[in-house]
């Protein structure tokens, strides 16, 4: 049976495409859902998309998703910089996270260049708009051994 | 003709593999560069990979780079969050720059979280291994529009 | 057709004035609500009032809010001081929003001097009770255009 | 009639027991309700035990508390470092509430140190397991007036 | 007899209008001491206003103020965030006064987030061009008793 | 033979009771050792009691502890914000310490918010008055396995 | 003939005693400089006093000071803080200054604890109300050498 | 009865005037209490003089005065900067305290200019040598009343 | 017509070589003015000279050279490192400046590191004494096209 | 025979003119170096010019220096921010050095306003582009007594 | 006849070999002062060790070896950190002193890195064990010039 | 076969003896070299001494030294404080490494307090002029298991 991981939106992210588009660029997220789920299924593997502005609804997602996914790749949005409740229950679900960013927060306001969640995660993508969560894909199968090297 | 890209190692990455295997796994620099450059073929450009331990002779080679190069995955080790100049040189030659890292630096001790040179690339990846140099390679593809949205 | 504004309050503001009346008064919410409602009216706009202790929801509310409001009268409460999600919000939604608080923030602990919201609204407004409220109408109004200077 | 006290609990502790048992042993939340019921009737008090990821709710929860309880034990978890909404409910519903922590947080990561709960409480109990919210009834008790100096 | 309330303008305020007006717009101080004047007077109020690059000058004209005004609109300007001594004559002369300002301190540079001032005020109004003052001489009147709810 | 509990007192808990008493209660350091050791013999353990202003006696009472004590409650007094000798003494003996306060620190001046001597301890318990003492016995009983789960 | 020395008072100094008397108490600075005044010539010294709230003319009077007196007794108030350029005033004169406060400024606001002028003062008096303008001129006589030791 | 009060000295201040004499002169601890004895018996008190380098002696001292003294002159030395266990009895005896040091502290190393005492003190005495001793008491007779104004 | 240039003076500038002639040399005020005047006219440029220790006179100065100036050399000795009024005056009146220092502010106390006014300043030039402003003469004269490279 | 002095370029300066044109100007290092020799030898002293993108190399520069040049003015490029090694340089060979910076140091990003070389050298010249180079050779020279004060 | 030096063991160094031997080893203080006894006679000097857990009591020590050692090696322990009072004792004495430790206090917790004791010492030496001491005596004895260099 | 140890010297240490002599002493580098290599060859071991100005160069130094050395004894010089690259050299080639350091550097400038290298070395010896090197030997020796207690 083939594995499931989630793609995991935070807030304000079911905006993408539809405001600000010279910002955004006109990708909408379920575009990117999309693009993502052809990318996993090209390597094997289903996606489950969900999106939420709140909290603790994002934590509700993540521990549910122990019950059946082989990892998360996860875009935390703001909560990234303030959240110790999602940074706890990654830690205690124990599955394998990718956190992935559209925008290079290192580029931006100092307060986002700290991330409360990454210390948590396998590793961090940020910077290359829609293609960070295909990169985020690739990453945690690499990471789930799905991945293997070029011959 | 095929497009070619630099892949640039910084301090003591030339030790990979040979020592402290338990640490970093047992994947040289050279397997690195090999793995790397049959990824880029595959997707129809070409691999130069170069080392220094100086900070001033990578500071040379990126400015080289820039006569040649269509853009650079970068791991600049410890430089990361040190190196000003690198930094400068990046914002001067105006090439496409993707840092990567071996190790999730948001994971470790406090004064590798923050990067001086992320701020002037297009993103950062971090955490994933050998793998951070693949994905790397994949995210300065689609910034260089050279890796379409899956249909 | 006469335009609207959403006047929204924050966390713990529904307990105003059926408790500590000695610190916050006796004024109750809906009794904010009312006078803002003659007031905004006077100006000939209506009001559509909304309360909620959920990050999330009020986040919700805000985008919704970019669909038939002219604009905001916003008291954020304690998530002032730690939303980065309501300040991505209102930067996304791209509407004119006003930040008011009943007491003076200033003047209080050190962690509610700085807001979080403030660098995206309009300006902001802090210290005067529910006559907060009614500046904030009066703040958006001159900004939409809507209240000339007097002659 | 038999005074009432809410025990509650924030984010990631209906996970308690059943995940990383090696971590926090294998006593669920539903077996701590238990103890704690028996542990406050024998005190002569009963218990309701709610718990909730969500901030908004966790608030709502304790503004109706004020309506029924004589106190309230808290474990916040993960937001007893950033929520300053939870602090001003607190403040505003007048009852007198105990933080407690299962784990010692004064022993973990700095950014566990300060509580901005805590200054808002009676006083703090951490470090004690699932004994922490025994010891927290008897502390409220004992604040209530209904737990004598020993003669 | 009416009530006199003093409109104090602190350092560099008495170039607006006459230069940067792609910044500050064209309104001039004199046109906004006459507008604030004409709103003060049609709710029964007298102005005078005053201008002063001195500080030394700003605290005379405060402590006089209190001989004959029942309360201060104050933009202290760039003294907003330096001057300990304004915040002494405030709290020395006991007049409630209330600090206004053009622009946003909120949005621009951190240095100009904090004021000196604001703790010892009735409020802070910040970020509504010229219509700062007329909500500021409001937010006075209110404080005053002299601007009733609407009913 | 009956175990044995050293509780120890720092600087200036001497003067409880018989100064300022509206502010520390009237209760007396002796009453609460009595009151203390009641508590302890009904669980089936004797107490011994100290107090000293000194830190340098403090250590040697704690090394000398771990000859005969099974464990600690101790109350650091103002050592508790300073002392890493304490901290230290704690660390060496390898007794299981229960810290304790009167007052809840974390409500009072920032510098005592912070505990040297916490991180060490199995927990704290801050802001019940003397019954923090009582908590702190039972707290450190349970540790020992001398105070099981109700049933 | 006589020595002279200089009493100066920094900005709202002239207000003492005609506002706020329950803070600040009844005396009057005309009072203070009078008691200071029979202080001084049964000690064989003449006084000059001087106030002013000008930053700028309290640099003109210490700058003149030079030709005449002997040292000053200063109480620069809320200029202590801030004022670099008074700073180097004393240092350029390089007359022996004494900084003196009514109020005992490492007891109030975090921002009053540091001096900018104390370091280059021959000591510093605060906190003992009128009587710190006595103490003032007493240890300014003891570093000229003009006031004995007892014998 | 005459009036006592007593002289109390820090660590290392029993080294005075017998080592070091270029830096701190040639006065020794003796000749300081004998010329503030003399000193304050001219103003009809008596002087107990003590001097401790241990943190707790100093406590148990201040402790005792509580019983005896009206009031305490005290140097607290290098315990000045770290001793919130004096800060405590300070504030627990209720004695007036008048924190006295010989050189400036404001002008040395930048962890001398906080003084953890002199917030519960009545005021700070710092930079006159032995005359700061007599100033001490001066202050410490003028806040007793019985050093009146001269007329 | 002869261009003209402002050559500011802040506080204690007046001072220049009368006192500490160890520290600042022998040369006066008046004959910095003297030889920067003759510089200038070499130049073909005209001078004036203008010293202030107000703040207020400052700002008023520098509102009026926009009048008649074509640009300024500034040494706005203390007022550097606190004035946000002069930094805004220099902002507003949309000359260009050239701040300079007597001596190297970078290797005096740290206080004196950092500018407020160079930010919006041509540049800074510090440490090379009187012919610091004799620099800054030919800094703004090359900024204002006055001074060709040499050929 | 004629002085020599040595101009130093730090990292990324040889791409001067070359790239980023509209950022930092057309005129390459060459141009600024023959015009800087023709400033140079119009004022009776020779000039070598040096730039290296290595640390080492610059210090290497620098030690020789010593054996030859009379002083030397230097653009440390990014090495000024963090090279405690180039200070030592500077320390240790006692030549006068000028430290120059094309753009205005102060007016960047905050990382760029302190300066590691600043407090071993004579002065600091900040952002005067190309003619930042022709000021430091006159401000060198003047140093060394070859530039007398105009008569 | 033979120099003298003390060897000074701060606070809980008595349960050196005792007590946590898999961390500080099984090596007893009273073995250290063996091997340091031996060690310093083979180089012709007397040593004397003194330990104490009192602070008060280190600084009496110290006092009195001014009176016969030629120096000291000094493990502070704990004191390390925070002592001032120790600090200002070195200082007085004005004998040689080593600073030692058993364990690299740099590669231990933040609060451990700095040493108020160093700055005033020789020198110091961190991290070799019981060693440590030794290489404190060949360092003391150097510096009074026991110990050539080989030839 | 006789071990051998690397002495390695970092930035500016190539100038010892012949520059600065009233600071660092007349002894040479080469001085110190021999000095260090008798000291060595009487413990029956070679020495091996390389000094680099180039950081790039230290870590290919310290990377060969892996094939062929015991151990390090490591002057880093002014990289001490900043190299992080070093330190990762350190960490990978598993050598043991002594820090040494001629001056004492927590006595000097703040930013010399906190060492990068340190926390990945076996200890840090600091103070003892060219002495520190033979200390750095024989610390390293006894680390080695050569250098036995005294009997």
């Amino acid at each position: 049976m083939a594995k499931e991981i989630l793609l995991l939106h935070g807030p304000n992210l079911n905006l993408l495409g539809t405001r600000e588009p010279e910002v955004y660029g006109r990708v909408t997220l379920e575009q990117i859902n999309q693009w993502a789920g052809i990318h996993a299924r090209r390597r094997g593997v289903e996606l489950r998309a969900e999106q939420s502005n709140y909290e603790g609804l994002l934590i509700d997602i993540l521990q549910t998703a122990a019950t059946w996914a082989s990892g998360v790749v996860f875009n935390p949005g703001a909560y990234t910089h303030t959240s110790i409740a999602l940074r706890d229950t990654i830690s205690a679900i124990g599955l394998p996270v990718v956190e992935i960013h559209l925008s290079n927060i290192h580029a931006r306001e100092s307060f986002r260049h700290v991330s409360m969640i990454a210390p948590v995660c396998i590793g961090q993508i940020s910077g290359f708009g829609w293609q960070s969560y295909l990169l985020g894909i690739d990453a945690l199968l690499a990471h789930l051994g799905l991945l293997p090297a070029p011959e």
